[in-house]
């Protein structure tokens, strides 16, 4: 398989919208439902602007009073809080959900995904909402009259987390261009899916795969990375990635719990075999200089020893999410 | 049955507080628990308030750092999130519970409504409450040092939205007095108690019901219309209401569950039959002109087709319910 | 038993830290975990801040536009919305959880507590935490960024109570020294122990406990009283305490359930016996000028007649909690 190389090009030319003109580029992006509706440039845009609220050198003045309804049918720690300490950096302000079973849509009243969008969509200017149904956000911003955030719908995509993740990504390895990523763990998940999307803009190396031997990494991310001419490979052992590859995002090694209604009481299995965890001993005994990121939370797939390891991105992972949160609201608010 | 002529008045006499002084009204209103304290002058400057805040020409000085204690004990999406945003726009800020089950005032612990008054009341400038008791929101203003807002206390009242209803009705009719108002499904509901109290004021030609057979028209309801000579009749199909009527106040078919706590998991019965629901098809065919308004949530007593019709006011209503919630919120606060 | 007279010295020495300079007090404590890390001065220096934010004569500069994730994995309303408007009042932001089972750190996803402390201190300023588990708040201490502060980890402590609690004695008194202090009901909860460490600096005359006679006082509870040489006894009816003490602190008969998580559905025994029950008629009998306070929330423990007596303090210790939770977020906001 063929990869765009580094000298030529440093990144594949971006596939999405090719008639976008960069002046309208603000505008463009009414809803954040997939990564597939951004394109290269968008995420360089995003990057710049995490960067510059990181260093505090960037305007929120568009978000400034604007008001963001969180609306979590599932639970949520690092996407709920983070998106509210951005709308504070924003100077803007959340409402809404912790827990939609306190709302009306809920199991009891029943009141209709639609009926929510349209209703919170008059009382707020954007909606940020999780839900363990696939298609869910759609749904919502089929009926909003604002910006839909998709914070993660069941099985399907988590835009924002994987434009953290690309962030992340840059800043521990300065490019993503020519190395080699690996993913480790459960490849069905959303995070993946919405990852994998952006990744194949910036010229990766290859892509390591890593999964559980019961699942198969799903045709539609097989295909999205053919497309785009990045080479991939599947592994058996996770140690073959700490000594092949760059970076390992991880995830837990069976997800099946994702696109489950909190109410079910459904617990995904949570022992990961020994050939899928990566443990200090193994990254000591491999010298590995792999980077570990992980969307989070983890089940036992990283050993907390690795944590103090300077391989161990995913906490710095989390500080980084802030600001890219912060990117994305503030464009989502200022364009519409 | 008589009634007050649009030509000779425009509105009954306001027949609360008769003695009461304009200039001391502002000081008069220290909580907000049922529309039966309100009376037509009220109404009045509430609609004022909130139509000055939709085109931002209201100031909100006195408002501006307050805090609103939300104590949501059962499920609500629009009068929560609705509070919510209004304080926002207010400058002031909402604290507290969108569930409070996760209070001390839950099932386990029991600390009584009467004690989370007392203790919430001097820790905020304002208490919002919803429960799924009647009377729940005046035992709370017993012991509260500060105003109440009943945002709905089971069958009894849900006055806030009654002033949302008013205005929407208003908005949409230009005037209600002389129009022929009906309202659609379970006659029992806390809003509808709280909208004929103050509905009585503006002097429709008539009021119309359409409940399901097995539930009557309370006798309190009814003794309201009288006393203030509207003239008001029952029909058995909603049809019959798009034909006659100017607004259709629409209403779940069975409201049953408003007065359960969110934990027994009791669900109301939810199809509405044929007779009683709204749809494109019916609305076309009467060629219909009746607007449609709803407090929301829905069942199926409207079908979505009936959503891009103009006749749907019920999401425009939504849209004005955070002036109106402003307005209410900016009189407590300031008055108090 | 001997203990420090009022003459020689209004305090006894403090026993904390005795090598701690004046000068960097300020940066000293990062977490409030115990109250066993505080001092006298420290003492001091809270109930004199608070006393500032009551008056508006405090500045909260260094609060103003950071951000407290509120993490509740038990339910709380005073302590909840008490930090809620205390942030406010400071100009800072709490965001986070009312209920942490909507994280994934519950049952289901199951995330430790050091990672969600890991995590959630990279999207915010301080955390404020309550668990049923002792020690949950140095467990996330230890992983934590930025400051914790405990409020309420299991049967073990909850310093910001006891806090507000010596604020609201001193008030209610004038003095603590000297006089006699009593502890009603359950003496094995952690607002007891937190408030032990505390009311040992201010020389009281005698400590009092009428607990009920199937629980004995903590040993822990009892050696740091011993070790600060102050005087207790230990009464089998609360009328005693009416008669000889200047102060009740009470608390529920029995709080068996303050080490439950809140899923577990465990409630505990809430019918206190007639001889530990304080009431109207027993204070007009003994024509007693003890005052009254409690943590709350009660149980039946102290009779609601009670409440309009002079007596009654509890209410107003409520109200003052929120100028001492002012005074520990900024001291913990502006230390770090």
């Amino acid at each position: 398989m063929a990869y765009v190389s580094l000298e030529t090009s440093g990144k594949v030319a971006r596939t999405v919208s090719p008639n976008f003109s960069r002046n309208t580029r603000a505008g463009r992006l009414k809803h954040l439902l997939s990564t597939s509706a951004i394109d290269s440039d968008d995420v360089d845009e995003f990057c710049q602007a995490a960067e510059a609220y990181e260093i505090g050198r960037a305007s929120a003045r568009g978000s400034v009073g604007k008001t963001v309804a969180l609306l979590f049918f599932q639970p949520s720690t690092r996407t709920r809080i983070g998106f509210e300490a951005a709308t504070v950096a924003l100077g803007s302000y959340s409402i809404g959900m912790e827990d939609m079973s306190a709302s009306r849509t809920n199991a009891r009243t029943g009141e209709s995904l639609e009926d929510c969008a349209a209703v919170v969509s008059r009382l707020c200017d954007a909606i940020v909402v999780r839900h363990h149904e696939a298609g869910a956000a759609d749904r919502m911003a089929a009926k909003s009259l604002k910006p839909v955030i998709n914070a993660g719908d069941g099985w399907n995509e988590h835009p924002t987390q994987a434009l953290v993740d690309i962030f992340a990504l840059r800043r521990g390895l300065g490019t993503i261009a020519g190395r080699s990523i690996a993913f480790g763990g459960d490849p069905r998940g959303r995070t993946v899916r919405s990852l994998i999307q952006l990744i194949r803009f910036e010229a990766p190396k290859e892509i390591v795969f890593c999964p559980p031997p019961h699942y198969d990494v799903p045709t539609d991310i097989l295909s999205a990375i053919a497309e785009n001419q990045i080479r991939y490979r599947v592994i058996p052992e996770i140690t073959d990635a700490l000594t092949d590859c760059d970076a390992i995002m991880m995830a837990p090694y069976d997800m099946s719990d994702i696109g489950e209604p909190a109410a079910s009481g459904y617990i995904s299995p949570n022992a990961t075999p020994e050939s899928h965890v990566i443990t200090r001993e193994k990254i000591e005994r491999t010298h590995s200089q792999a980077l570990l990121y992980h969307p989070l939370p983890r089940q036992d797939e990283i050993h907390p020893s690795c944590d103090d390891l300077p391989n161990a991105m995913y906490f710095e992972q989390v500080r980084l999410s802030k600001f890219m949160r912060m990117a994305v609201l503030n464009r989502i608010l200022t364009a519409n």
